[in-house]
């Protein structure tokens, strides 16, 4: 199984593809870059979920549902709104199909045009300011903290498995705040959360930082991110938080009465993450063996395997691994026992570490005569051999380990891969030789910010929340500078 | 402001917009026929869904996600789904908007036209089976029981909150089996799964049956059902469980290797319930003072209103509410305290039985004193002072009776709403007078069957399971019969 797998050094974009494929975390589909999100792919974004969602929860924030589509006129309201999302959309023009009169199937039925077309949303400001409209009269309507679970689709040319898809699932915040110092607070409040998210459960070391005036949001005044390192030194925005100001408050005319009786616009954020942390986790952690998951968010923590020969033998070990699991799940730990016929224990052993299963257990009918068990950790692929006495509380702290290592790792990686450009050479050189974040000085304009772009691909990723403040000049142009930027190719 | 809610026997189709908009369930949206669910509905229907999803998981299945769009050749590919699915839909026809050459906002590009149309999904066979094929080679691969939570899309003329909306959400469930008789099996148990969740979380009593020819699924060889009464005496489908056949494996050509190594055809079952069940809750239980809602599911189950004079005495019951807190949500009780300055306990009462909270306590400073609290509850509107001692087990039990209350109440009133209708004229006054379930012999024609929706807009809700089988005559035609099945008008 593993043999399938393309190696990173050989071609990192096909061995990413192998995984998410081989490791049954999606699928292409007939529709055009749309993906078919796979069970075992699914049950990982469902882990993932759920654990935002009690952050976002035990923040104050509600889940709510806001409509699919939203009136293409909407999207006109907002001005710098419109120009960075309205363009590559999905537009549904009719609202019903016809038996061809020339036979072969369905046609759109010209006569059911629809008088406004309707675009199924790439994010929702506008059709939910829209709403709030009619829910903010006065300022103890607010704070609104709402938070909506959905898909949302954006007409991609070139898409890639979870990392780019015309449809693609995510969550969107959208709040509403009788002051800019409160919105100002919630969006940096939220960022925090992406951040110990990123960190705590996918074991990703993250950059806090805010984005430069070209990679903001469409209608923010500011757009705050957390930027991860890929395997390949490529940077991935990993989530977004971003302080609109009272831009949509404007566009969509939500006032407020203050508690001083005066009519004022309302204050806004919105952040977003997506299915696209997959794709982030994917790239992170695995190896040419194939995925590596950290246990907080791992479908399966612990797999069994048993290793036998009859059915005396495996009556056995399954009587002792049903009291194994007990043990296990009473401490809350995700646990499979494969104990499945048609396949030999080393085509399962391959299996799982295909699939990145964090622990591993081997139960001989020798090893059960001698009380112990054979454990694989899958990010070190060590064993050992280690007594049934206390195995729960040995696989409970082993699983802490392995995220602590997993991001322990991470970050190594990632720090070692922050460096130093001070002049045009150094900055081409690092990018081409050695790749990840390049902290380089910029002269702040949007001009040279594009100039490096073009010759070279690279982007500010952000700049850093904290930001050391040095006197330098820009690698490009030669213009004074005050701080470094971060810099890297991206996804 | 419960005198702002309409009564049922005023205006029932009026009461029941007020109770879901006034209960802060959901609104209206800027698009024709979507709907808004609101925090407070949106809480709810996460309950029910968690509640359901576990129920599933529980039985086997797992959970994926499949693309939104559907191409429309697609559709034309199973015979008779075509005819109920294609006709009205949301067809998305282009992929860009540009900038409105003659100013005004932005306008379709017609140079980004699809070269196929693609439907937004109204149910997802033909997709899914699309992506089966690749997933099922031989009988070692089945069964694959699948279910996705998502939203559809049904363009409807007449829509009702909850009840009939354009975009609904729902999950839909699509399994795949080596045996006919695993397929049928498997489409009873999804049966009898709804059944439970609504009888056990929903307090909503319902009849097991089967679909006429006419009123099954488009696609299905035999649609179960589960058949709800609301209290205007109409009937509501609250899910529907199909047995596939082989229809959808030939229409997307899905064979499977036998372990007779023989080339077969895959069964199929989809089942599915939708948001509308929170249309049937609200109607189920609900009077004419707001929302009443079942403890299980219940967004909150308790809210504490303190009712001091002076900010010592409040601090004082903040205090001590703080600790019956505690003990409540270590029970796992959803418990709520409303110490808002701006509202008065009279405000905050009616709010909260509009709202249907299950249990309400009042805590005063002199029932401190005594070491007592006012319980009241929302379904009878009882009222009790019980002693502190012990609170949060009296609590636990007190929800577990509601609960029960609201089931017996519910099923009462079916239970004396099917009645039996032994000639036309019974039947018409029966329907118009009393409502409910009519149980009459029916010839077994789908000529009869529309004839009398066409003379009383009664449609047969099903033939219930295990019917009794005895000889009669159609109550329309006069033809023999070997049963009664059940007619209503219906939602």
């Amino acid at each position: 199984m593993s043999k399938e797998i393309t190696s990173r050094q050989q071609d990192y974009s096909q061995w990413y593809s192998d995984l998410v494929l081989k490791g049954g975390l999606a699928d292409y589909s007939a529709v055009r870059g749309c993906m078919v999100i796979k069970p075992y792919g699914f049950a990982l974004w469902e882990n993932m979920r759920d654990a935002l969602d009690k952050m976002f929860k035990d923040t104050g924030h509600v889940n709510a549902y806001f409509p699919l589509f939203i009136p293409k006129s909407f999207l006109s309201k907002e001005a710098a709104h419109v120009e960075g999302f309205a363009k590559e959309c999905a537009v549904v023009t009719h609202y019903r199909l016809k038996n061809d009169p020339n036979g072969g199937g369905v046609v759109v039925d010209p006569e059911a045009k629809l008088e406004e077309e309707l675009i199924v949303r790439p994010t929702s400001e506008t059709i939910i300011w829209n709403t709030y409209k009619d829910w903010i009269k006065s300022y103890r309507d607010l704070p609104l903290l709402i938070n909506q679970w959905a898909n949302v689709v954006r007409w991609e040319m070139r898409t890639r498995l979870f990392l780019r898809t015309a449809e693609f699932l995510w969550q969107e915040g959208h709040t509403a705040h009788a002051s800019k110092d409160e919105a100002v607070e919630e969006t940096i409040k939220m960022l925090d959360v992406y951040a110990t998210f990123a960190e705590e459960f996918m074991a990703l070391p993250v950059i806090k930082g805010v984005k430069t005036v070209s990679e903001r949001f469409a209608g923010a005044e500011d757009t705050y991110c957390i930027e991860a390192l890929m395997q390949d030194g490529k940077a991935l925005q990993a989530g977004t938080s971003h302080f609109l100001g009272q831009n949509f408050a404007k566009a969509f005319d939500v006032k407020f009465l203050n508690n001083a009786n005066q009519l004022e616009y309302v204050w806004a954020t919105s952040w977003g993450v997506s299915t696209r942390l997959v794709g982030a986790l994917v790239m992170a952690h695995s190896d040419d063996q194939g995925l590596v998951l950290p246990p907080k968010i791992a479908p399966h923590q612990v797999v069994i395997v048993p290793i036998y020969k009859g059915d005396e033998q495996k009556a056995q070990i399954d009587a002792r691994v049903g009291e194994i699991m007990n043990e296990l799940k009473q401490l809350g730990i995700r646990i499979i026992y494969d104990n499945n016929d048609n396949n030999r224990p080393g085509w399962k052993f391959a299996e799982y570490e295909m699939k990145g299963v964090p622990v591993r257990l081997a139960v001989g009918a020798r090893d059960l005569e001698k009380n112990v068990v054979e454990i694989a950790r899958r990010d070190s692929k060590e064993k050992s051999t280690v007594s049934l006495d206390g195995i729960a509380s040995y696989i409970q702290n082993l699983l802490k380990e392995i995220q602590q290592n997993l991001f322990d790792k991470a970050k190594a990686y990632r720090d070692s891969h922050i460096t130093n450009a001070n002049s045009w050479d150094e900055f081409v050189k690092l990018l081409d030789e050695k790749g990840g974040f390049i902290a380089a000085h910029w002269d702040g304009t949007a001009e040279t910010e594009e100039a490096i772009k073009e010759k070279t691909k690279a982007t500010i990723r952000c700049i850093p929340l904290e930001n050391k403040q040095e006197d330098g000049v820009c690698v490009l142009t030669g213009k004074a500078s005050t701080q470094r930027v971060l810099f890297a190719r991206a996804y």
